[in-house]
């Protein structure tokens, strides 16, 4: 089976699995343009915060594709616009600034050089951070993977596979490595509402790859991990703090206590590129909060009264005194995080 | 406003609310048989336990109105199979098989009455069982109101109103009467997945009393519970074990957990009728587990890939210890609970 893409370039184009209709309908969505971009960010037709990182990096090249016949001055005018719009597409994800960052540091370093060959470096930053983030997950996996038991009953929570990812996944990528390496594990999936990413993406994922998994309702998580039927919680991460502090999709930070209160592993699986070296605990994390309809409507369907108030946050912050570990390209990280998170600075 | 009544005897018919449209269509459906009322339950039309309860008796009625012109002898037969076809509809509300008793015992007490007199005094019982719920109801929130502060915050679950009962409702009714008496409440309605009862059900009812509110994901009580911006949980119940354990909606167990870790006060508010005298402990009571297709389709739309395997328990069981109290009619009951249950006996 050709490994799943989420996110290609091809002929100045950057091609998106549309996430917002899969299962049911398996779509590209083309961005020929930054903006196209920042939609796709925005209305989530790409999710997952690696993803949203490598998304966004093509779109500062989209931006320069379009930028670059123009006068020298307003190119760099131009292509600052285009990097705060991106920036701003969605809040919590550090990924996306980090990205963002990083191309604006090729811009920086390149200011001698002609407009056209800015162009050509930042494609090859993306293509870059792209494959970077491949590599780093394989990374993960294989790290990940030493701590998965035989027999292991997996707990997730929202997508952290190939589509939140540039390829192979975060959580869902030690998943993915321990069904390869034989272990026999079994995945149970929350369907994470309300954007439905379990249920939609992650469960679509685990039956491509012929992982034996459930699907369960969020609130399910909670008896299965006291009858002890999960050896093992994996999720992805948002955003990390330096304190271990991590944001990740609502969700998350319930299925932590219950883990914590019924004595089951709760690990994390992010690069080091979703640590927020900048902010020292979770509370400075800013928390996006998204659109009624997206708890009031299901797949366009009303589900709930008119004019009826929603509280929609789209991320929880877990604190790290409930993180068993955060595992890392570079390894995993334990306690005490503040201390070894600034090791992997 | 005229009071909402979920289920009404009218001309030989039942006629239910169905809970299966709300809130987009506002529909009766109309039972004339005793198989009509199995299939209501069954299906949901209604749903939550003293309703489920009070129910169940009409089919009994309607099983008489079928059967009494039968030869004597065939009548008590025929009812034996209806009350046992009624009773298995579902199997966690104990209430179902506390009214179907209930309606068993008239029967046996009138053995020797003419088939239209048990016919006509079951009709009677029926009546008496729907209106003591109703009344059951009014004791239990004004014994609710007293916990409830002024200015709360109350997060609850699922539906537990007028459509969950004879009319008012228990965690619902508390909610009702704390509103109705001036105390300036706020109510966060976990949706409750997968069917939604309360974006769908207790969003509604909260929308036609006009009780300040906003419905959550379920994901979402954890942090809103940790942030203090919870004052009160209030949560019905399935099915009561003699020592306070509690069936009820799944992801209740998951708030009890949360609320105790960060010490918010979890009540059941429950009739006295929940109560199964019969168990000992919540590791005897059976959870419904209920069609994949709950997990896979909202509102008939598919939101998981086909052949995605589910598991899909309807109800959990919360352990007496993470219960502050428990809500009924003739008071609330406290730790020690199986001393203070069995005085309720």
């Amino acid at each position: 089976m050709k490994e799943l893409m989420a996110i290609e370039y091809k002929n100045n184009k950057l091609l998106l699995i549309d996430q917002r209709k899969l299962p049911t309908i398996n779509e590209i969505f083309e961005c020929t343009t930054y903006q196209d971009v920042e939609f796709a960010i925005r209305d989530m037709v790409v999710r997952g915060a690696p993803a949203i990182g490598a998304t966004a990096a093509y779109g500062v090249v989209l931006a320069a594709k379009e930028f670059k016949d123009l006068e020298r001055k307003e190119f760099f005018n131009n292509m600052d616009k285009a990097c705060s719009i991106l920036n701003k597409a969605r809040p919590t994800a550090v990924n996306l600034m980090w990205a963002i960052n990083r191309m604006k540091s090729v811009i920086e370093q390149n200011k001698e050089m002609s407009v056209n060959d800015v162009y050509n470096n930042l494609k090859d930053e993306a293509h870059i951070i792209l494959n970077e983030d491949i590599k780093t997950n394989r990374q993960m996996a294989v790290h990940g993977n030493e701590i998965v038991p035989n027999n292991a009953a997996i707990l997730t929570h929202c997508n952290t596979g190939a589509l939140a990812t540039a390829g192979y996944g975060t959580a869902l990528g030690v998943i993915r490595e321990a069904h390869k390496s034989g272990k026999n594990i079994f995945v149970f999936a929350d369907e994470t509402r309300p954007r439905l990413q379990g249920g939609r993406l992650t469960a679509w994922e685990l039956k491509q790859e012929n992982i034996p998994s459930k699907l369960i309702a969020d609130s399910v998580a909670a008896t299965l991990i006291r009858d002890k039927k999960i050896d093992l919680i994996l999720v992805g991460a948002d955003r990390i703090a330096v304190n271990g502090d991590t944001a990740n999709k609502i969700g998350t930070f319930m299925l932590s206590v219950v883990a914590k209160v019924y004595g089951v592993p709760f690990y994390i699986v992010a690069p080091t590129t979703t640590i927020d070296f900048d902010i020292d605990t979770g509370e400075e994390i800013e928390i996006e909060e998204r659109a009624d309809q997206e708890v009031t409507h299901v797949g366009g369907v009303r589900v709930a009264p008119e004019e009826m108030d929603v509280y929609n946050p789209a991320f929880d912050v877990t604190p790290s005194e409930n993180i068993t570990g955060i595992i890392t390209e570079k390894g995993i990280v334990r306690e005490p995080y503040r201390e070894n998170i600034l090791k992997l600075k």
